[in-house]
């Protein structure tokens, strides 16, 4: 990536705003406290003091002196980054100058939080000039303050048609010599406001998946060097829908979401981390079935695919479609419906066996997974072949690469990586890739 | 928006075009005379006399002089706008240059329509530079004629992958003083063109779904303050097809629709509407499925979910997917299953409760609904719980918007729509939210 | 267009990248050799060895010299274009460097192969910028060697965001006097090292469809006038998914396709030309059904949808979703359900009668299909209408027109052509639509 970053982080798994200030003084130091509490994997690697949407508009002065006050006397144990949310909208400049007023003051050296503070999070914003003009109030706020022009970084929250727009351009705007927009880090997806500045309505007046929304911030940080995030998940009872939004997510190449609660965090930080251990599973369509561990050999136990033996061969049937096959075809038939979801420990494997390989001067191998799947008691061998070659392995390596960004900086959960994969595996996936 | 818009209407939710020349002069003059006639719910939001596609191409001179004759004697009483559309081609000067005589024909004072036209519709555009070809040509015509600069809209029918692109500058283009392109005012999908533009196929013909073209141009009219519409539905007795594009457009802030039939007009006139009524369904994957309502308790009725008590608990099945659950887990696996579609009292209800709250200076209350769902006999009561602020207020808003621009622009749809909904209903929906 | 196409092909099918050097000197110059020797349906529209990933990275300067060696001696008579691939990428000057000087050796006329060489593929292009580097690098080779300038094409393979992004911009690029730009003529995604770009992961390390990446290609080619090409589809075996694959892409725009194999070959190359024989089919929802003809009627065999005639008419089921019908309703849910694949013969057919339509003064004319459906012993006569003016006849036309490219400029596809088509039809299908 040509654009130079300005943050430490590769990935960022979790976006997880908590307010300021609520009802009353002792009321809202309570919330922001807990929030700064949090370790481990209940702890975000990005923490949002949320001084816009989370915050009781009249108590928002309030809010910005919480952030001050806590973040100085927490900040330095957190274990997250701390990137404050403050007051924007590109339509109002009174919202923005707000907006503005809050960042000078919870940078002020004297209240003591601006070292802990690693950026701003700027909701609402507008076309690409009107990031600059937030971009613009961060650099008067470093250079009033005696910070660094930069150090502090910048996200946005993406919730208009202009903001999605913007992210076209991000890679031609940020070399520009009149602004530091070399300070973006994230660029979080904002579904709630989107669904309304475009005017969208469902009948049940659930969210509307915005595949297109997410593809274009995923690309969008891709081309600018920054980091893809998606938004809250408003059913925070759904843990299941949450699981496949984040699964649908890393297959646009947006690895991070918003986190709404601690236990949605713990979901975030773990998702898209690989499993502790391999499945295997049969693909019918769109649907995925899990298939059951018994002595080895993989056991399908539902009843959408019925397999038998015949004098001439096999019938297998898949839904209510059925063919005679002889062994080879039954074998090919399950081999394209059985698939495999590697676990740490395999996908560590293929990549030692392809460094290895490579030293050897070789520049592609076959690796190859058997299993035996049994449908209706009857047994088939299959056995997939996969060529790697310097292109596989580097596409296998992302979810490593997260693993490796996650474990160098986020000491507050060596325990519990280590008690989920075994301490032998960590170490050999910090030491792969490199 | 920072973009001045040069229109009345907020929404369009019909865009129907009719033809101005067919056969011979009296056959024309009967299809534009009977377009002219449409009133209430037949009658669309924007009326398109189409003096190209659905005119017959050597009749296109008589074409614009049946639009002058027609508009100028009935144009007054047309209870929507007129836009009519001329002939444009981003490939052809000879059809740009036709498509300007023709507007400066339609335009002429002379003629008595003008003062009933709102604008022009341009087809086949290309790039930004040839959009903005058709915005001089409008520019003189309204010079020549002695209108104001900017009086005359312009609308375009995007039907090329340069036309998709071009939306995307619109935002940037609109602001320069050498165009008058703030007269934008509907951006049209053109399915037929757009897919042989692109050279695409399908097995059988039909047009392909084009989400992305439908999102862009969504994205493109929220951007630049323009509205978006859906191209033509060319099934036209499919009023379920019609009905479930017009939904899937809504998803992505498309509200309006292109019509062909005033059977169609009628369907796109009231789809975007509230319900009348409030129901429940049942969410099973990608299905939803209506639940009966019997005395207060919402009924399923279908095979594909079943129920049973047992002794230590229930057995609920969703498909051939079978789970023991107790009585805390099937509520709450039913509430996951179960949504409820609310009426536009319902919404009314819910911003005026809002409305309350936030004058009692609450930013976020809960709003409740429950039921009794049945499934083969066994009562589950549900709860759903939905935490309102101020963005999901706004979010409801949508409709409701929608509803008071139709009852502000439409007085002859008054009737209708206090039928439908009642009017101490039509009067409520009236009053929130301003 | 406005863009003027440097090239001959208006559709490519195929793109076959084949090694240039592997293990040693003997086998390396095999498997050019054996690419070189493809004819007919085996041999692919655009041929591409391939001196990048194929290619063992210690030997691209062997591969260089047999491509040399190879082109010169068999280039000739090879039907389909050349199109080396050399090694580049956005963030190496050195391989960049490297790119360059292959190609310089590779288009030297002293190795006598650039005669048969019509142009380059780039893998790994960046942004706009990064595609002008390589064109400039061409623009130079063409001078050395005395080629006249934009002789040579250029392709590129696009895999990462920055180089998805860039695909807007080109129309506005090409038309720069400092570039020769207007030498593109593939854009050929590569979805191995894009999802690796976008850092996407999915569970079984499959990738993912990306959709928009498709849409964006498809319709950057068609704002600049160039040929969109989809990526590889890894798993050769795979013919039905490769298939779906190539339906998909169709409905995009794209009907281009990588081929790994000459079987992928064969199958790229037949895929997208019309059938020899129309079918029916039932759509159920997103499944299509095809119908059995006995005796000029279509017998639907399956389970799914069930029919009865009773006392006052008729049981329609599909799926569980049981109604009461007329004769006349039963008609018009099985018009809604039957769809047809028509045959070459049917689309040169249509074509001809809506020329001799226009011929004839007509600007639109109806065109029926009329059949006997069967269900459960049932049957039931259907009758299409459908309205052909000129935006549908235009529409029709791709097919034909990619028929026409395919058999202007590959004579060794005639014999093939004719066997599966009849020569009757070939001759036909030759003269419509000019």
């Amino acid at each position: 990536m040509s654009t130079e970053r300005h943050y430490e982080r590769e990935f960022v798994r979790t976006f997880f705003t908590s307010p300021t200030a609520v009802k009353g003084e002792e009321d809202s130091a309570k919330m922001i406290r807990s929030a700064a509490g949090l370790r481990g994997m209940q702890a975000p690697d990005v923490w949002v003091p949320d001084n816009e949407d989370a915050t009781a508009p009249n108590m928002r002065d309030e809010g910005a002196r919480n952030i001050v006050e806590v973040v100085a006397e927490h900040g330095a144990d957190f274990p997250g980054e701390i990137h404050p949310r403050v007051v924007w909208h590109r339509d109002s400049p009174t919202t923005r100058y707000r907006g503005f007023q809050h960042m000078l003051a919870i940078a002020d050296p004297e209240g003591g939080a601006v070292e802990h503070i690693d950026g701003f999070v700027i909701p609402e914003v507008g076309d690409i000039d009107d990031w600059k003009k937030a971009d613009e109030f961060i650099t008067i706020v470093e250079n009033e303050h005696g910070l660094e022009e930069g150090s502090l970084s910048m996200s946005v929250i993406v919730e208009s048609g202009e903001a999605e727009l913007a992210m076209g351009d991000l890679r031609e705007e940020m070399g520009r010599p009149s602004n530091n927009l070399e300070r973006l880090f994230l660029l979080v997806d904002g579904e709630v406001d989107y669904t309304k500045d475009m005017r969208a309505m469902t009948p049940t007046g659930e969210l509307p998946p915005w595949p297109e929304l997410r593809h274009n911030t995923s690309r969008g940080a891709s081309a600018a060097g920054l980091i893809a995030v998606d938004g809250p998940y408003d059913d925070i009872r759904d843990v299941e829908g949450y699981h496949e939004r984040m699964v649908d997510n890393r297959a646009k190449g947006m690895l991070g979401i918003w986190s709404l609660t601690p236990r949605q965090v713990v979901e975030a930080n773990t998702s898209p981390l690989p499993p502790e251990s391999g499945r295997w599973l049969l693909e019918l369509g769109d649907e995925e079935i899990d298939l059951t561990e018994e002595d080895g050999r993989q056991v399908y136990e539902g009843d959408a695919v019925g397999l038998e033996e015949t004098d001439d061969g096999y019938v297998l049937r898949v839904g209510s479609d059925e063919q005679q096959l002889d062994e080879g075809g039954l074998r090919e038939e399950l081999l394209d419906m059985a698939a495999y979801v590697p676990s740490m420990d395999d996908i560590v494997n293929s990549m030692e066996e392809f460094e290895a390989a490579k030293e050897a001067g070789r520049g592609a191998i076959s690796m190859t997974r058997a299993t035996t799947v049994v449908v209706d008691g009857v047994e088939v061998e299959i056995s997939q072949d996969r060529m790697w070659d310097e292109a596989t392995y580097q596409a296998a390596q992302t979810p490593i690469a997260l693993f490796q960004d996650v474990y160098e900086h986020r000491p507050d959960q060596h325990e519990e990586l280590e008690e989920m994969y075994g301490a032998d595996v960590v170490e050999r996936a910090m030491s792969v890739g490199n």
